[in-house]
């Protein structure tokens, strides 16, 4: 017979699914990072997490986590390996997952922040990269991300697990057309520096030249195919990390760890 | 029956294991990128690609790379599907893998060469993470990557996958002790930079400082524990990656990629 938990925990479950997630607006998010930060956000905005689902094990490794949810009024449903497993895509699952409500913050919201630093995913498809992504980002002070055209969606399990508690602390936000984002950005005083191998203007040369001082949102594609031409075009600079030696490029994370890191720096000097 | 090909097929099989790999002094490396730079490798240093297996798809998408094993010599075997499926650990096979000789290089051979940068792995144990240090170190123009204590085996399928062949690149060798290590790193006139987050030197800082300007052999932990404390207290310096959002940390091929291309900048303006 079907408890009512049980019910509950196939209806989660199910939140594995993308469609799933967009028809009940809810995702799922594992582990003691995402949690944690989670139900810090709760505390923050109320109604960002909807339950907290806990095996016996990782309670005790966790106290703290069951306290933190009642504190704020987030329910804890204790659950069996079985469940939990049943609750991730993970190899091996950390036993503690919030349920939580998608995030509905669009672009014009975020725009309408007056954001200074952007990273802007444009069609990339590895989950893992965008959750990857959306931690350098928060990790280097930037006011959002923004998952542009055909993308990897921000809210994947993969991606919720990459960004490693980071979703709950920046917006992330998805833009269905990535030439329709670049006219908007540019309308909201934001410069739009697209980062790839094929042109001359290097990093160093870009900061020196004070390009990396205005509001900026930083454009990265695919590390197997780049930005589309249209969207290169369309930005105000391209600009390249230097290949000292002979890798033939650089991996997405890396681009864009040196990418902000600079556009970071170069703000805090033009302060 | 089994024919003389399979025969070599199912020896090449083995390799996958790292006991098998040590025993036969030899390892596999799969996909495009790193097959071309193996070939182009064995036109260097002859003895660096034993064999190199190819399926009749893989073949017609890239025929310049048979034509190329043959000009250096490779003897190219033709495999089916299903072999070329037991030559990779990887979920989608790409039907071409080269068997190579695996490297003998050790961290005295490389200290030899006078090294201006290197990269160092202390007890990293994810292998995808030592192939991306290997591709960026090659990236950023260091001199040569170091895998030191119970690491990850930078010779791992997955870390040669991840290394985009950057192995054929750079030398990567193993260390057995660290602690020994930063002794010898010392001596050959290194200095020797930890990267951790717990410390108040800013990457930034030691740059202004002149600190990065000497040939330097840069630390790295693993992602879950940073470098041991013996490891960080033996380093001339530990410098920080300045966080200013409020993601925890950053992961290491971000950690990595600033850490190496802060040092590559500061040797070219140095000279």
């Amino acid at each position: 017979m079907l408890t009512e938990r049980s019910v509950r925990i196939v209806a989660a479950h199910k939140l594995l699914r993308r469609s799933r997630r967009t028809e009940a607006g809810e995702f799922l998010a594992e582990g003691a990072p995402a949690v944690t930060e989670a139900i810090a956000a709760e505390a923050r905005v109320p109604g960002t997490v909807r339950e907290l689902y806990l095996t016996e094990a990782a309670g005790s490794r966790h106290p703290e986590l069951a306290r933190q949810a009642f504190a704020v009024g987030v329910p804890v449903t204790q659950v069996t390996e079985r469940a939990a497993a049943a609750l991730t895509d993970a190899v091996t699952p950390q036993g503690l997952v919030v349920r939580c409500t998608l995030p509905t913050a669009t672009v014009e919201d975020l725009l309408a922040t007056g954001p200074r630093l952007l990273a802007v995913l444009v069609q990339t498809s590895d989950p893992g990269n965008t959750g990857t992504v959306v931690r350098l980002a928060d990790a280097a002070g930037a006011d959002g991300v923004i998952v542009a055209g055909a993308a990897a969606d921000p809210i994947n399990p993969k991606a919720v697990r990459a960004s490693a508690g980071s979703l709950f602390h920046l917006p992330v936000v998805t833009a269905p057309d990535a030439a329709d984002l670049i006219g908007q950005l540019g309308r909201a005083g934001l410069s739009v520096l697209a980062s790839t191998g094929h042109t001359d203007l290097e990093l160093g040369v870009a900061d020196r030249d004070g390009i990396l001082d205005l509001p900026t949102a930083w454009l990265f594609g695919s590390e197997a195919h780049g930005l589309p031409a249209p969207i290169l075009a369309a930005a105000d600079e391209r600009i390249r990390i230097p290949i000292y030696g002979r890798a033939e490029s650089l991996n997405l994370a890396a681009a864009a760890a040196l990418c902000l890191y600079a556009s970071a720096a170069a703000h805090r000097r033009a302060g």
